[in-house]
C-alpha cells in the first residue's frame, strides 16, 4: 500500500486496548482506527466508531489489543540449531556449535531457518526483531515474505567464528550493502560487530563511522559473561562497556545485547549516551552467564528491550515467555515483589525494544501516527480468566499460543492463529529437513 | 472401566516415547499398549504392534508421548483470584486477598473455579494435581468431572485465615471425611495443615496421627519466606523443617510446599525421612520469597516435584512453564549451565511429583503396570523443530499449547487440544462470572 493512497479505514475494536502510551492508558471497550498502515485514532470504541462511520469494523470480543512485541536481540537463522547443544558448559556448547555452523551455513539454509523463525515470531506476537546473523539478504527476504519487520545487516567478526560470513569482514562490502539498504520509514539498517573480544578496536571505530554515515543501528554483544569481561580487561585494560564508550561506540543508535555484568559507572555511561540494552533472561540463565541488573538499568533511565537470543541457547523466540521471565526473575533475585511490574515489562518488550531499534517514534505503542503493528490476544480462556487487569493477564497468564491476530504495517499477517502468508506445515518440514544436515556436521 | 474387565488393547504409537523410566529411555518410533486404564507394554513400535495384533492403533505422527505432568502444589479454587493482587508486597497481597477470599468463597464458586483449573491443567498436560483448598468435596467432584486426578482433603488453619473452611478446624470432621475417602488405587487422601506458623504444635501432632491411621498424604507449606522462618523460630525455638521433624511430621507421606529456606541440616532431615518437596519457582520469584536450593535437594536424594502454587500468586497452572523456569533458574543462579538438565526437570515434574503424592508406584513414568496417564505433545511446529533430543524439545521449546491429547487412567480427556468432557467456552464464562463477585468483595 503506497503512502500516497492511504486506502480505507478499518477499525479494530477489542474488550481492552493496552496502548503502552506515556500514561499506560488501558481502554476498556477500546478501538483503533487503521489507515494506510498507520494508526489513525485510538480511544473508547464509541468515539472511534462515531468518528469513522462506514469503516470496516472487526470486533475482537474477549481479546486484548496490544502493540506488537519487539524481539530486541536474536539470531533467527539459528532456529536450525535449536536444541542441538543443551545442558552443556559454554565451552562445550561453543565447541559443538561453531564447527557445525561453519560447515552447514548456506544462503538457502539461512533462508529456511529464518523463514521458520519469522513465522514462529509472528505466531507469538512478535512483529519486529533485531537480528544478527549471516546471509543477511536472504534472511531479510525470508522475514519479509512472512511479514515480519526484521532489522539486520552485516556481521563483523575478526576472531574465530564460523567463517561463513560472505560480507562482514569487508568494510567496503558493508558500505555497498548500506547503500543498497538505506534508512526507510519503519526500518533501519543494522551493523553487527559481534563483540569487543572478537572485533578489533580499529575495526570497531570503522564500524562506528560507517554507522554514523548511514544512520545505522549498532548491535553488539557486550558484557555477557564474567569471562568476557576479564578477557577484554586483559586485552584492553578496560571492561567491555568502558571500551565501547572510549571508542565512541555508545550512543542512541547502539544496542548492547545481554549487558549482564555492569558496574554502576557503566550503567551511568549507558544512561548518559542513550545506549539501549537487549535483556535476554532465558539465554543468560540457561548458559549460566549471570543475571542482568535490569532494575538498576531501568532506574537509571536506560531503555531495556527484551530479547530471546538465538534458538541454540534460549531455545525459542517467545517474547511472552521472556517478558514473564524478566518480570519474575528480578523480583526473586532482589527479594522485591515490586520490582519490574507487569506494565514495566510490557513497555520493555514493546516501546523499549522499539527504542533499541531506533524506531520508537514509529513503533512500540498504540498511538496516532505510529505504524499499525498490532497483536490481538484471546484472553477468554480458562487459563486467562478472570481478567482483573489486562496488563497483568498479558504478562502473568497469557502466552504465545493466545495470540490470534497480528498486523504489521496494518496488514494482517496472522489471522485466527494462522500465518497468512505461509504454509505452516511446509515451513516446519523445511526446518526439520535441516536436522540431518546439522547432525552430519557435528 | 472396571478392573475386572480390562477391555480391548489400544496402542499409541508416536515419533518418540519419553518414558522417564530408571534409564531415561527414549524410544524413537515407540509405542505404548494400554488396557484397562493401565500401561501393558512399552517399546519400539514394531515390537508392540507385533505383540498386539488387531489392537486399535493411534499413530501420533510428529508427537512425543510422555507421562502426564504432576502439579505437586496448587490451590485450584484460586483461579477465581487470578491476577487480582499482582505486583504487590506480600503484606499488601495478603491484605487484598484474604478478606476477599473470606467473603466470596462458597461451595458453588469453588466448584466453578476448580473446574476451570482442572480444564486448564488438563489442556496443559497436567494429569495429577496435589491441591490444598476449601470445599474439598466440591473441588474433587469438579476435577473428577473434567477428568483430572486431583488429590485433596481437609485444610487445617488455626491462625487468621479466610474463615471459610467448613471442615478443617475439626479433627472429628476430618476423620469422618477420611472414612468416606479411603486410599484407593491411583488416589490418596490428603491432609493439609496450612503451615507451622498457622497450625499449633498439638494440632500438627493430631494431624500426624490421623494421617498415619488413614495412610494420607501430609501436604504443608514450609519455609516459604525468611519472615516465616524467623517467626517459627521465635515462637518455637526452631526452624519450620526442624519443627516438623521434631513433631514427627516428616516422612515419606509428607510433601513440603516451597521449602525455599533450608539449612544443610534440614536438607539432610528431608533426605533421611524420605520427605518430598514441591518446588514452585514462579510463585517464589513473583512474591520475592527467595530461590529454593533445588540442586542441593536433588543431590541429597530428595524428591522435588514441580508446582505452580495457586493462580493468585503464579498466575497459571502451567507445569511446562514451571519446568522450564526451574531448569533455567538454577543454572543462572548457580552460574552452572549443567545444573538441573532437561531430563532431570522432566523427572521432577512427573515421577518426583508422583512420589510427592505417594503414587510413584502407579504414576509418573511410562512403564508396564503403571496407570495410563499420558500426554501427546505436537513437536512438528516451527517453534519446536528440529528435534535433536525430544527431552530438550519438551523442556526448552515446547509449551502447554503444544499438548494435543491427554489420557488419564487410559481414558482420553483431551483430544486434538479440546477438553473432551467440558464445554470450554462455558467453563471460561462461568469463571469470568466470578470476577464481579470478587471485585465487590475487595
Amino acid at each position: 500500500m503506497s503512502e500516497q493512497d492511504p486506502g480505507p479505514v478499518r477499525v479494530l475494536r477489542a474488550d481492552w486496548v493496552v496502548t503502552v502510551d506515556a500514561s499506560d492508558t488501558v481502554l476498556a471497550d477500546g478501538a483503533v482506527a487503521v489507515q494506510g498502515g498507520r494508526i489513525g485514532a485510538v480511544g473508547p470504541a464509541k468515539d472511534v466508531l462515531a468518528d469513522h462511520p462506514g469503516a470496516e469494523v472487526a470486533h475482537l470480543r474477549g481479546h486484548v489489543l496490544m502493540p506488537g512485541l519487539v524481539n530486541a536481540h536474536t539470531h533467527l537463522g539459528m532456529t536450525m540449531f535449536r536444541g542441538v547443544a543443551d545442558d552443556l558448559s559454554l565451552d562445550a556448547f561453543l565447541a559443538r556449535l561453531l564447527p557445525a555452523e561453519g560447515a552447514v551455513l548456506s544462503a538457502e539454509r539461512v533462508r529456511i531457518a529464518t523463514l521458520a523463525g519469522a513465522v514462529e515470531s509472528l505466531l507469538a506476537g512478535v512483529t519486529t526483531a533485531l537480528d544478527m546473523y549471516y546471509f543477511v539478504d536472504e534472511a531479510l527476504a525470508a522475514a519479509s515474505a512472512a511479514g515480519l519487520r526484521l532489522l539486520g545487516g552485516p556481521v563483523f567478526l575478526d576472531a574465530t567464528g564460523s567463517g561463513a560470513e560472505p560480507v562482514g569482514r569487508s568494510l567496503e562490502a558493508a558500505q555497498r550493502w548500506l547503500q543498497r539498504h538505506p534508512v526507510r520509514p519503519g526500518w533501519r539498517p543494522v551493523l553487527n560487530p559481534h563483540a569487543t573480544y572478537t572485533v578489533t578496536p580499529h575495526h570497531l571505530e570503522e564500524i562506528r563511522d560507517l554507522a554514523e554515515r548511514h544512520d545505522a543501528v549498532v548491535h553488539v554483544h557486550a558484557a555477557e559473561t564474567e569471562a568476557e569481561v576479564a578477557s577484554v580487561k586483559g586485552a584492553h585494560g578496560r571492561r567491555p562497556v568502558e571500551h565501547l564508550d572510549d571508542l565512541g561506540l555508545l550512543g542512541s543508535r547502539t544496542v548492547l545485547a545481554h549487558a549482564v555484568h555492569l558496574t554502576d559507572d557503566e550503567i551511568g555511561r549507558l544512561a548518559r549516551t542513550g545506549t539501549s540494552v537487549a535483556h535476554c533472561p532465558a539465554s543468560n540463565l540457561k548458559l549460566g552467564s549471570g543475571i542482568a541488573r535490569v532494575p538498576d538499568l531501568l532506574a537509571a533511565g536506560v531503555a531495556v528491550g527484551v530479547g530471546t537470543d538465538g534458538p541454540a541457547s534460549s531455545n525459542d523466540l517467545d517474547i511472552f515467555a521472556a517478558m514473564r521471565l524478566a518480570a519474575l526473575l528480578h523480583k526473586g533475585v532482589r527479594g522485591d515483589p515490586l520490582a519490574v511490574p507487569a506494565a514495566q515489562v510490557l513497555r520493555m518488550a514493546t516501546l523499549h525494544g522499539a527504542r533499541a531499534a531506533c524506531l520508537d517514534d514509529e513503533l512500540g505503542s498504540i498511538e496516532p501516527g505510529k505504524r499499525a503493528d498490532l497483536v490481538a490476544v484471546d484472553v477468554d480462556q480458562p487459563h486467562t480468566q478472570p481478567v482483573y487487569d489486562p496488563v497483568s493477564t498479558l504478562v502473568y497468564a497469557a502466552g504465545r499460543a493466545d495470540v490470534r491476530h497480528v498486523w504489521v504495517d496494518g496488514e494482517q499477517v496472522v489471522a485466527d492463529g494462522v500465518a497468512v502468508r505461509c504454509d505452516l506445515a511446509e515451513v516446519a518440514a523445511e526446518l526439520a529437513g535441516l536436522r540431518q544436515i546439522v547432525l552430519d556436521a557435528l
